[in-house]
């Protein structure tokens, strides 16, 4: 027998059940321990061994486990975290990873129960931000991945040719905020396009892309020669969580029969809260968009997800006929369209379960109003920052981020601040720029994390700066 | 509380419990059951329902998944399952995941164990095809995105400009086998480069690619002032498990000044079977290489990843500077550089602890192992239709996939053959065409996958062939 299974189950099972008792003590308290510690370096060296010739007992992994890689986790679980814009994770969606892992289905096509599931929560997708609900989408790792389809199926429908032609003489040129995230003008570079070809257009004093500007780029690049074929609006921007004024977007976007792209990777969630929804209408006259489940979704790492209205037009940018991938009318190789017609990968995980389980459970009513507390929570923290003559609110908050310093430090002391309150222990803000500025940035993307854990936050920093 | 924990854990952590006994029920009981069924219409219909406001409780959910999931899987972890190229999946595996999703790591960057151990298991990859222990990489869906990958790394560097200024004017020009994977050529398209700037190199009657052709070819396209540069190697044929003369290969790409490439997807993990090894060589040469821990890894789904040989050519190609994104010396935000300076993912699951687990565990000597057996498993399969004249076999058997037909059936008869043998439920290989002619494919990557389920599934076709 070279098969991989075990001979005798009993030890691995009784091993699992300990496991998953170990998962759920570590779940039920959460925020006990420190948000997040340092490595010691005995633990990393642990990972710096050559290939092993022979295994070890699935007991000592995971004591190694439970001694060198949970302590050392990364924090987004805890509700002392508020750094970049990442999900905690939940309950359920833990459990619809075990149940996944246990069918290990291939993501890819055929005819089997996970593409119906995923076509379903894709549905589900379209309906939470108003698309038609028969728009076409895969799910993917994250928007980075979802952008760059939108921005390839925009090129497509705008020149079919270009997949096997290249995109050499196309002069095809696309529009974002200033404030987009950085995965936009990757996605130009990876495309092949280049990042150059990605018009940056100024913001207002909101944060939110000024329109005027854009149509005055648009006109100015057609009298250059240039053809554009893409807005990117965003909703909720990365540094300050802003909202581009998405319907002129969509109208601009309109008149100059440019495709409309909307990147909302986690903001696309504010539309399930009906105080926050009204800022992002014009959303669904999206021709495709990018979101997140594993962001304001709090589905488990990786859940992307991107739409597309137009069936057809996702299809033409990416189906291929291959003699191996043959499909059938009936038998495992029927159900096509594939999940890789409409996406880089063939390859592909059941990320469709956690997202199916997490809103199944939770409805979208429950969902919204775990952003809206999100925000609430985000207003208070700015609340307690423009009260208080020792900081300084840095940018208005649209939603959930809010970007602070401390009015009397300079950027390397808000460096050392930030690298200080990590080690603590108590909070893990993010930093970024703002007007140049390195300022603290919380992003309250976890529905753990409450105004006690903002209280703590600054207390912590007020300690730490002996202000 | 707007927090999705629950009030009470008991209740979720004894339905659990219940979850993992089935998942491990299922898992001791593999193969008893049909490998694949089709889905009824009633289970499709539960997954085309409106966006749900109204949550439903965790028992429900389990038992739909129970009802209408888990039965019509796609089947790969059956014994039964030689369809394509897919991964049976472990028990290890399976906690693995567990364990992560309890984790919800991000793994984009940050200064966490996951990332540790990411790059431990990037080490193993790289000691496992011969590359420098200190190559770089980044664990991605798949081997279309791994693929990709390297095509970009290989571009950018032969022209650092192509990021900003796209590939407009640059000619690059690139080479594959004929037999090359699909996502070759996507990568090409998706890189903006054009299908076409992949030149397919006819392969000798090993189904190998001929190298004197490239060479010509190189040739040719160098005076038609194209500049090639990138060479692209398989090891292990999606179609038939050839391994093109990778050596042959490598001297070509250091003569032109070419980057080279290997899609090892799944056929680099013959490497580590001691009799199988040798056909690779020329493979620790790559200067980047792909391969999937979900095909003969067994990792469950999914696990891609991509080598680099030379880690300043890898970031320079991925790199970003962000504000939001900032590197520090200390503190969570330390430990650059980060896997996102590695591809084209920011957001990333944690992918690395299946795969460390699943090495860690079985050893490279005993994967090894499974890999000889699955390749004993079809020369088995190979010898049975050779000795019998009432099959062809249609192309040699490299290593463990076996294309082969029915003497006297045509294309319509083998497609209608192969979808009842699919609802016959005892084996799911696939099809393909050699030479025109659709045949059926077995793909053995499975490591449940015996002498005795051949035999099951050669009697069954007799038996619906009439034979
Ligand atoms: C507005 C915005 N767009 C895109 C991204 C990238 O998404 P991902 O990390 O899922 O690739 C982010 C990540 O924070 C984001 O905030
Ligand atoms: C040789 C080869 N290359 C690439 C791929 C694509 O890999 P993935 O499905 O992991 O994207 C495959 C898939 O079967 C393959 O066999």
């Amino acid at each position: 027998m070279s098969g991989l299974d075990p001979k005798d189950w009993t030890a691995l099972r009784a091993l699992s059940h300990r496991m998953l008792d170990d998962v759920f003590d570590r779940a039920e308290h959460m925020g006990e321990g420190p948000v997040w510690q340092p490595m010691p370096q005995e633990a990393r060296d642990a990972f710096r061994h050559d290939l092993p010739q022979e295994g070890e007992a699935a007991e000592l992994l995971y004591s190694r486990f439970l001694g060198q890689i949970r302590p050392y986790s990364n924090g987004n679980t805890h509700p002392g975290f508020m750094g970049w814009v990442q999900g905690a994770g939940t309950p359920i969606g833990i459990l619809a990873e075990l149940l996944a892992a246990s069918l290990n289905d291939n993501c890819g096509g055929r005819d089997h129960a996970a593409i119906e599931v995923e076509r379903q929560v894709i549905r589900w997708a379209a309906e939470m931000v108003g698309m038609p609900v028969d728009s076409s989408g895969c799910l993917v790792t994250g928007s980075s991945l979802a952008n760059f389809i939108g921005i390839i199926t925009a090129s497509r429908a705008a020149d079919p040719g270009l997949r096997a032609g290249g995109v050499g003489q196309s002069k095809l040129i696309g529009y974002a905020a200033e404030t987009a995230h950085g995965c936009v003008s990757r996605a130009f570079d990876l495309a092949g396009l280049g990042s150059d070809a990605l018009r940056l257009i100024p913001v207002d004093e909101l944060y939110r892309m000024d329109s005027a500007a854009l149509a005055a780029r648009i006109r100015q690049d057609r009298q250059a020669g240039y053809a554009p074929f893409i807005i990117v609006g965003t909703a909720g921007s990365v540094d300050c969580g802003a909202v581009d004024p998405l319907d002129e977007l969509a109208a601009i976007a309109r008149a100059e029969k440019c495709w409309f792209h909307v990147d909302g990777a986690f903001g696309a969630f504010a539309r399930l809260s009906p105080e926050h929804a009204i800022m992002l209408d014009g959303i669904e006259q999206a021709d495709s968009l990018a979101l997140d489940f594993h962001k304001w979704g709090q589905v488990p790492y990786d859940a992307g997800c991107v739409l597309v209205r137009d069936r057809a037009l996702h299809a033409q940018a990416f189906a291929q006929s291959l003699s191996y991938l043959t499909r059938a009318d009936r038998g495992l190789a029927g159900n096509a369209p594939w999940p890789c017609d409409f996406g880089p990968d063939l390859s592909r995980g059941f990320r469709a379960l956690k997202v199916w389980m997490t809103i199944a459970h939770y409805g979208a009513r429950r969902l919204g109003e775990m952003v809206a507390e999100c925000c609430a929570v985000a207003r208070y923290l700015a609340e307690r920052v423009e009260a208080d003559a020792r900081y300084l609110l840095m940018a208005p908050v649209a939603l959930n981020i809010v970007c602070f310093t401390l009015a009397d430090r300079d950027d390397a002391a808000i460096d050392e601040l930030v690298k200080d309150l990590h080690e603590s222990g108590v909070a893990a803000p993010s930093t970024t720029r703002i007007e140049g500025r390195m300022v603290i940035r919380a992003a309250i993307v976890n529905h753990r994390t409450t105004r006690k854990t903002i209280d703590a936050m600054l207390s912590k920093i007020e300690r730490l700066a002996c202000i």
